[in-house]
């Protein structure tokens, strides 16, 4: 009954979808704080693991524009420092940046719609970002399952399937279908876009207004 | 001796170097802006106008990226809009867009350490973005001077002089020397780079407390 009571009420709170690529800096500090700050909006996140890679290549770029561009990647990781320390979280430059997200994101694809998702996505970013730890390792992402509250031999083993690897392409094209070329980006119900963290308050307040 | 005085108190005050080009969005922004907040916070702004074109073609960009990357430049439209909104500020589409900013950063150039200068950069920005005029135009421009307060014909000439195209072009260098690579950007007197007209009052908060 309790269960029930609480799955209704959850379904008339608005609804904000957050994207977002492991290996994106900015998508960090995202993925550290949403849930917290749509908590106190009663908004509830969608999680959406995607890969900014293959859009990146569609656009002519082999690797992150911080790469391409040595005095944007120079200034992003400064501002990175900067916008880390209001927000009392750790950083570390991941070696090699950017790192491969791909298992990451086929192990959260799995999860997206699981209790454990939002835990398990604040480990892989504060390892990678905050300990300088290499996510792409099986090992570190089966500890952060288990830690997270999954099952973690499960997880694992359907992250390989081909429905997770199609599911997770999927994932790419209706990213690109909304309009998204960036990482994170928020998209509330009505399907207004939101790109860079700088927007996640912007866009939980856009979801909450959409209900009123 | 009043005089003596507001530049002796001026030159205690702390700067914002700011750095903008007038075919920027983003830089409509913080250009209409940032002479009413840096007042607030008893900051003196120094104007920079600048060229992204060059910069841009360093990086192999041959136009705007809001235009090589059709959903980025979808984006920051709808993104202006609503930013605009807030701000109260009007929103048309130049046309072509982006604008040649060229000779308005000669006139900007010329003037940058007049009183005159926030009132014409203001009413460059406003003429493009709120009323999608052509900046290029000559005559629009020397409109602008007169209201601004400027000697319009003299600021005229001396933007055809060799000292200004070649001054003009030193501050792209300088832009460059500085770590810019888009506008708007500031900088503090300590070196510290701001990009972007999301970061505009953290850069100017960070001016006030080198002082402090």
């Amino acid at each position: 009954m309790d269960t029930m009571m609480g799955s209704a009420s959850q379904n008339l709170k608005p609804e904000l979808h957050f994207w977002f690529d492991f290996a994106s800096t900015y998508s960090y500090l995202s993925a550290m704080r949403i849930e917290t700050v749509a908590r106190d909006r009663s908004v509830n996140v969608v999680w959406h693991p995607f890969l900014l890679g293959p859009i990146f290549r569609k656009q002519g770029l082999e690797t992150s524009p911080f790469n391409i561009i040595p005095a944007k990647g120079r200034y992003m990781w400064r501002d990175m420092e900067r916008q880390c320390e209001v927000l009392g979280l750790p950083l570390v430059q991941p070696d090699p940046f950017p790192q491969n997200s791909l298992f990451a994101a086929r192990l959260a694809h799995v999860g997206r719609h699981e209790p454990w998702i939002g835990a398990f996505v604040r480990a892989v970013f504060y390892a990678e970002f905050g300990g300088g730890l290499d996510i792409s390792d099986p090992a570190l992402l089966a500890g952060m399952l288990m830690e997270a509250g999954a099952d973690a031999k499960a997880t694992l083993a359907k992250a390989e399937s081909m429905d997770i690897k199609i599911g997770l392409r999927a994932a790419v094209s209706e990213a690109e279908t909304q309009g998204i070329f960036g990482a994170p980006s928020f998209v509330t119900s009505s399907g207004e876009l939101f790109w860079g963290h700088d927007r996640m308050e912007e866009a939980l307040n856009c979801a909450l207004l959409l209900t009123d």
